[in-house]
């Protein structure tokens, strides 16, 4: 329950639309897309740098955890209110501020759908690279927060190599200005690039100014198709390696194709057991340039044809199907988004596969191979104790597998507090130690999306 | 001079040959390109990370100024021992630690020279796109501590894009591991980017990850004259807003190109009073492309002529030579590196034509324009007390001119100690006091590099 006091100044501070209370109205902003639920005890609506910097002083001021939240769209439970408090909603901070083509800059509101930016600068000729799944529904000031990224990084990069500045507000309710207007600049500390991916733990982002890229004049995509992982996971390394970076290359595994099937009838075909979705851009002369270098390194033993495709589209909605999709055949998926170095992939897959026997779960694979980030999905089912308590052995075993490849916990959805646990494996105690003191340099009380992120 | 106890502790903890004390042998580590001179007390030189641990602690325990140096390339001021202490040279820290070509990454110790980074990876096809002018002989670990960029910024982005972790060792000798191996990853908070350009002030660099880029198929060299620098920034806006981005946008003003011409007979005509120098690159089908786009957008009232250069070296090593060059005319020059809009260019170069006739001051302007980032010098005598006087309020009045014009007081040279009384201007209080604190967390006595970067 909220103090009076503190109830009270909420309601001095903050016009009637924008603050919830009411149990059942705060129950929505309670879960993400972990399926966790901690309902928080309010809900504020910022408008405006100024009123975010206000709620956070005051909160800072009782010492109530504030939990920033774009959508909701996040895997992790980045957003979980875990310790109640009042989740502070940008959903109604959506203005584009400012279209600037000529200096290729978009800069807007942190509630910004994805998706509406896109179709901002599109007509000019440009595009955000950063483009999770959720494109559609989640927000710029979400894919700032957890770095999310999507298919086109390994061509284009991450969330971090697409934001030039940022306005933001520290958890003092200090609103500071990091980064610039221009493409170059290194005047202070980078302290653009620190929040992005700090998922709320440092500052609430407050207005983003965005780095736009040049479409493409073309488009090609590609379908490569392997009897078995192993000789898929041979080809994405030689893809690498060779001097075309496509700007998408899928992968889907046997179990994810089989899914597909089941949805989408006559896309793929039953002999193929691992599916490689390749996308390459620019030039028509590079299309094409591209296309015939990807697709003569793709042909190995395990090549059982590659096919040029006029229209993607239908394998490209398939592909992001895939996701919900796996809600489907199981109640409940934990849904891990590792990393390691390419020519890793195929220790990740056997690993995976070995894993998958011995504790007898069932494992869907796919993802973003080029960047060797593989999304692995376990199906479990929560209401059978022993395959949860397989499934937490088995989780354990993959973490120390992908780490002990080179790899990461997680390429774009963030550590939240479903990874938080194994953050240490990953990070010395020496660098854990260091970025606890730099949350408590712009959170000092510790307001901030409380308990995320670390151990 | 050095205290007896620090000293003796100094020469317990290293080997004879890796430190130096006589003045005449420190000296030369007492400057760096900004020509200022503050000899440090002592010179180690270190040799690995744990080393570099234990002379930090030391220097930490008796509270030492200690500066950390690549090869004195900078311009800012940024090596210079101006409280005395001493200097860490990363000069003999000069191994590649691992080149892999399946996974795109370099690994290198921070002595590394630029260009023998290049030399590495070039035989596998690979290029790292951070290319100071210095790369002959400036290293990695310098590149990174002031975000050094170069010409191909304009394309593949700034050092921040290229880095993937970093091993460091903080103010206060501890060790800690930014980033991760691969080219996706958010765990933690990004250390690694927020190290970059920090000027040696948080801690040592001590190993970077570097992220390769495949060389492009084939390279186009294009020259477009103009008959002034209104016509030519008028160029320079219309390249960025079409979807070909050069892989370099390099801008000459009539002063830079009389010196050129002084040097380099017959390169450029005597009518072309700003000069662009453009390559693309890609496969053939691209650079063939994006050079029709470009050269046809160029074509404005201005132009004088464009021509395709089937051999380029000749022009680029006079843009090279431009910084040494202003040597030889005038005693000193005040060399910046502001950076402002493209678009907003011209009014750039409008502003330093009236403020060079206002004070009476010659004035050379080149650099890469494609990023807004103009190298301004201006030639003075310092044994001109007068002309000194007018060229301090002559750049009191740039800077102001290009934040007005949204830009940066630095793209790639850094703060140092040169402009950090006008980072103020550029930074609000909120925002500088964070980085301070940030500073105080790296390093909790101020022995690294201290006064540099900040007002």
């Amino acid at each position: 329950m909220l103090s009076d006091p503190f109830h009270q100044r909420l309601i001095d501070l903050l016009p009637k639309e924008d603050l919830l209370v009411d149990p059942s109205d705060c129950y929505a902003y309670g879960y993400d897309n972990s399926r966790k639920v901690f309902p928080p005890q309010a809900v504020v609506f910022a408008r405006d740098t100024e009123q975010i910097s206000r709620v956070v002083a005051l909160c800072n001021e009782f010492s109530i955890p504030l939990i920033p939240r774009g959508r909701g769209t996040g895997t992790a439970g980045g957003s979980l209110p875990e310790r109640g408090g009042v989740v502070l909603s940008l959903e109604r901070m959506r203005r584009i501020v400012k279209f600037d083509p000529a200096n290729r800059v978009l800069v807007v509101e942190p509630g910004v759908l994805n998706q509406e930016a896109q179709d901002a600068v599109r007509p000019s000729g440009f595009f955000w690279p950063p483009d999770p799944s959720s494109s559609a529904y989640c927000s710029i000031g979400g894919n700032l927060a957890t770095g999310a990224a999507g298919p086109h990084a390994v061509k284009y990069g991450t969330t971090r190599d697409h934001v030039l500045g940022l306005t933001a507000v520290t958890g003092a309710g200090k609103i500071i200005h990091a980064g610039c207007y221009t493409t170059k600049g290194v005047v202070g500390y980078d302290l653009t690039r620190l929040l992005i991916g700090s998922e709320g733990t440092l500052a609430v982002i407050a207005e983003a100014t965005l780095k736009l890229t040049p479409e493409p004049a073309a488009r090609g995509g590609i379908t490569a198709h392997f009897r078995d992982s192993e000789a898929c996971a041979a080809a994405i390394a030689a893809i690498m390696a060779q001097p075309y970076v496509p700007s998408a290359l899928e992968f889907m595994d046997r179990a994810a194709l089989e899914l597909v099937r089941r949805h989408y009838a006559d896309l793929v075909p039953e002999a193929t057991q691992a599916l490689l979705m390749i996308e390459v851009d620019g030039s028509p002369g590079e299309v094409e340039a591209a296309g015939e270098a990807i697709a003569r390194v793709c042909c190995n033993e395990g090549l059982l044809q590659i096919r040029i495709e006029a229209d993607s589209r239908a394998l490209w909605a398939a592909r992001k199907a895939l996701s919900p999709l796996l809600r489907d055949v199981a109640p409940k998926k934990i849904n891990e988004d590792v990393v390691v170095p390419v020519s890793r992939l195929p220790e990740l897959l056997r690993g995976l596969e070995a894993l998958s026997g011995r504790y007898g779960l069932a494992n869907v694979n796919f993802g973003h191979a080029g960047n060797g980030n593989i999304h692995v999905n376990w199906l479990v089912d929560p209401d059978d104790a022993d395959q949860m308590r397989r499934a937490q052995a088995c989780l354990d075993e993959m973490f120390d597998l992908v780490l002990g490849l080179n790899g990461t916990l997680s390429g774009e959805h963030g550590v939240g507090s479903e990874k938080r646990a194994y953050v240490p494996r990953e990070i010395d105690a020496a660098t854990l130690a260091l970025m606890k003191d730099v949350k408590r340099v712009f959170d000092p009380n510790n307001i901030l999306n409380p308990g995320k992120l670390f151990p």
